[in-house]
């Protein structure tokens, strides 16, 4: 297909599509002539994972750089793609160095180790768990395993459900544009439908009629 | 106690205190002398939780003016004071009038009557859900209920577990106190497992070492 085709199918501009090829994140199409390139379906999927990290993930052109040269690199495995990718997602929450801090940071590295997670020391997750811990204590809710073992739980069947769902064979750019979809906006999907069930379990035990 | 301990014990200066009874947030302390007034705990717990409902919630000062009438309004519903906290804090998404957008909304009106949710038809969440179906469908994802009900399954059983540890007979305040916990900083405890517990079912299907 032409370019203007390309631009039709992905619903970017012409100029947005140029961009994203002089940024080197989208291959140039093969020449048929000295105006004219062509581009293929890889084009177009290539284009529709842009979109789906720029928009959804709220990532820059760097990260998205970094991501797609490990999505090229076939000796990168594809955990360590989702990892790529996830990390670049985020929140990141800012680590202040103060005993409170640490201390919270500790009993994450510790529920995470009991668990027996297989998850590496600098995955961002771990400082967001901490700063929740921390915003607990403050506002005198003090953190237990068994406060926490619901949440575990849930977490553990929706991210199997989510992992079991990628399709053997897929390409390595559509398994990464399916688990940024997991991570982004079933999170939202997950956060919604908690608050509905928080208002259906309120209206059960606190509700007049 | 005085305004001065009060300020020390509950973390906010003098001029936040006073700010609050200005605006009808805190009642007036019990005056002593044509200078001096006497506060109570009941003036720190109420401190705790406008603290928690500016920080934690983000709530502007009209919106805590609305859920503390609720809380002195025995009249009002355990289950209605804690709608009206729910549905002041955000996300607030726009609902755009266009027809992806009322297809989807329709689609989850159609699922919370299927799971029999008894959801009241202006919830927040509502429309929070809608707008990440309208993003899937975007993306090429389409929604089934097959691949909502791992969400569907997760979000009952924390949400059960939260209107479950509202201890009976506490204060109104209390509780109110508790669900915005619930419901803002254990969604973020659920986010951060669930990022947490996706690398480590990742490193199970996909990890080389």
């Amino acid at each position: 297909m032409q370019i203007s085709e390309l631009s039709d199918r992905s619903g970017l501009t012409v100029q947005t599509i140029k961009f994203y090829i002089r940024e080197g994140l989208l291959p140039r199409g093969s020449a048929v002539s000295a105006t004219r390139s062509e581009y293929d379906r890889r084009h177009l999927e290539r284009l529709r994972l842009i979109s789906a990290l720029r928009e959804v993930g709220d990532l820059p052109v760097a990260a998205i750089q970094q991501i797609i040269t490990a999505i090229e690199d076939d000796t990168v495995s594809l955990h360590e793609l989702f990892g790529t990718t996830q990390y670049a997602i985020g929140p990141h929450v800012a680590a202040p160095q103060d005993p409170n801090w640490r201390a919270a940071r500790e009993d994450v590295d510790a529920l995470v180790r009991e668990l027996g997670w297989n998850v590496t020391e600098r995955a961002p997750a771990r400082d967001l768990l901490a700063h929740t811990f921390v915003a607990l204590r403050r506002l005198g809710f003090p953190i237990t395993l068994t406060d926490l073992r619901p949440y575990v739980r849930a977490a553990r069947e929706v991210a199997e459900h989510e992992i079991g769902r990628v399709t053997d064979g897929a390409s390595r750019a559509r398994t990464v544009h399916s688990l940024l979809v997991s991570t982004v906006l079933y999170e939202q999907v997950l956060t919604a439908l908690h608050r509905l069930a928080q208002e259906d379990a309120s209206a059960r035990r606190f509700g007049t009629g």
